[in-house]
């Protein structure tokens, strides 16, 4: 490929797939286990129900005896839930059996008191017809021991924190979470509490970056570095020691004092490509060393956004140990036209209509409106071959905003 | 309304938001703020961009000098991010100009370096047209100084994040959290690391509630109370006290030691209603006292969970001065039946084909069923009203599983 050349988007991808990092796993207590990637399989420790369990509140008795006609049963006792398993002294009687309690022996189906009167320690059924088993819930239903419940390379959701506690999983195998650096270069930075002279701005993009990694549990170490090329080498050589990923954001264009790319040449990190063919983040630089990956995007904000969007989660995320995640699509909801050569991330607003979802332009003012994205849940991704998109096109998109 | 009649789903979920609590705001820090629902509005401290910003490495020329003939520019000097504006002496000449940095005085374009020959100090131009304040990121463009940004009441997303360091904001005033107890109660739940008898269960709907709550940034306080009257009545009084909220799950049902509606009505907790016309989640208790909210969900896991979802997180969501949400629809795959008169949430998969979301149902064996949820990513709310239900049909749903 010639130095002056782009790399297309799919590629550029593959390529970075193609590096996968096994970060190993480690354990955590069932509570940390919240959005953490499993890493192990999860089976049921014995049969769920582990007992022919009592789903509503009423009375347990023999069914046989209902079909030979008996309307009333003495109540002998009551099974509550969490007591051990009691057991029918007489066919002819009942036991009141409670909502989550062991079916009581020599019982096979509970009444609900809605359809039981109850009077002198007697219960008599209203209703005209009892089913074997009904309001039971049998043991084993659900499950049987040793069952695959969850298999490893899921996201842990809430759902599966309930079932792991179900089981008794308290320490629980999950991906280890790589060691991450997030670096902004830029002398015309100054933190977010500075006073910028009219020449600089803030810091921005660490903290979006660091942000998108907050659901993965990862918290990233900040760094800012001067537009310095001794200090920029000797600190990412630092840098590099230290973490398992290095995320740059800026010195990577043609400018003067972009001095990253070469640094990261000097420092050996292998270039596995710099500049992709899309709009915006062109100019992004990807390499590795050894145990190191490094993703070196532009400054602009929108770029870093994106990029990490595209690039960095589903390496992350392979790296975890996760399944990979279909492309999801929405439906372009007006014409729109890009003509350069590049895949465009169009902003979009995501909006789901009877099923379908629809993604509505708000462009803004293109790849440097940071505050455009305000106005938007996603990226839609318009491929570089084309340059008029219509009204009604399905694209993929990468989604940023999520209503819970 | 009659002791055994039922509250219809939308008539519960009313008089839920009815209790508009207000739990008022608080001060973070940027950083702390991701996921937080913002409860001021954040403005441009300065235009955005604060200055014409060059947005190609380049050189910067006057364009007029172009129109008029000129192809070679003299260097004058380099224009480097950070640094404090450069004028260009004499508009025969040019100045190179980094992206990010201010466009020096005089000039009005920036030609890209791979359209520009540089040779012994002079920058010849390789192509045939320039356009006023091209590959120039005008002052302002974006966004005016004091234009509003976010509006207060959103959910902060990384996106917002960037924003408000862009403009300084490094304490943010968000919605306070309310102090959530999530309680468990139930002589038959023994802890996630014991080992239950053959009628015990672990654990499991405390963390599920905790770890829905983890979004909004709530790590609420777990409980175990026993099923004994007296004892639960002294502790729910003091829970009633030191919380704005209390789940519980579990003793809402009509067994014998379904203490809790009793003991919430004698510690003058206004019952609001009693059974929902829903499955699973049938038996729901809700109520007030003062400041305090009682939600009192039924043990059963998957009934729990999808209570938590369906009635807590809005309620949540519109005390903490969020906006409210649009309902999001889903396409129903396969013809289902649910004859009982109730609304019934049907857990299922939703699947993304050209935009439009599918919902795949996996019923499981109903409501107990908790293990079932590990294979879906949503409940599809099925009206009570009616029993037959179509393919391709839409129906609002509840969503518990993103992927990023």
């Amino acid at each position: 490929m010639k130095e002056n050349q782009l790399i297309e988007v799919h590629r550029a991808l593959e390529i970075i797939l193609q590096q996968t990092a096994n970060f190993g796993s480690e354990e955590v207590s069932l509570e940390e286990s919240l959005g953490r990637v499993l890493r192990q399989d999860i089976r049921a420790d014995r049969d769920m129900p582990p007992f022919d369990r009592v789903s509503m509140d009423g009375i347990a008795i023999s069914s046989q005896k209902f079909q030979e006609g008996r309307k009333e049963f003495k109540i002998e006792g009551v099974q509550a839930a969490g007591s051990p398993r009691l057991s029918l002294e007489s066919e002819d009687c009942c036991i009141e059996a409670m909502t989550g309690a062991v079916l009581p022996s020599y019982t096979d189906a509970v009444i609900p008191y809605e359809l039981v009167k109850i009077e002198g320690g007697v219960a008599r059924i209203l209703s005209h017809e009892v089913r074997l088993m009904q309001n039971v819930h049998g043991q084993g239903l659900d499950r049987k021991k040793n069952d695959l419940l969850i298999e490893s390379g899921r996201i842990i959701s809430p759902a599966e924190i309930g079932i792991m506690a179900t089981v008794g999983a308290h320490r629980i195998k999950v991906g280890r979470l790589p060691r991450v650096a997030v670096v902004s270069t830029g002398d015309e930075l100054v933190p977010v509490e500075g006073h910028p002279l009219p020449y600089q701005i803030r810091m921005s993009n660490v903290y979006s970056l660091k942000g998108l990694l907050n659901p993965y549990g990862i918290r990233p170490d900040l760094h800012h570095l001067a537009d310095d090329p001794d200090e920029l080498k000797q600190k990412v050589g630092v840098l590099i020691d230290q973490y398992d990923v290095i995320i740059f954001s800026g010195a990577v264009s043609k400018g003067k004092f972009d001095y990253l790319p070469g640094i990261l040449d000097d420092l050996e990190v292998s270039k596995l490509f710099h500049r992709v063919q899309q709009r915006p983040g062109k100019p992004f630089w990807f390499g590795t060393r050894e145990q190191v990956t490094v993703f070196a995007f532009p400054g602009n904000p929108v770029s870093t956004y994106v990029s990490c969007m595209k690039y960095f989660l589903p390496w992350l995320r392979q790296g975890l140990g996760l399944v990979p995640v279909e492309e999801k699509h929405a439906v372009l909801d007006e014409d729109f036209e890009f003509k350069p050569a590049l895949t465009y991330f169009l902003q979009v607003r995501l909006v789901n209509r009877k099923g379908t979802l629809y993604a509505i332009p708000e462009a803004g003012n293109g790849s440097g409106d940071l505050a455009n994205l305000t106005l938007n849940d996603a990226f839609l991704e318009l491929p570089a071959d084309r340059a008029h998109f219509k009204k009604g096109e399905v694209f993929p998109y990468l989604r940023f905003r999520f209503i819970i």
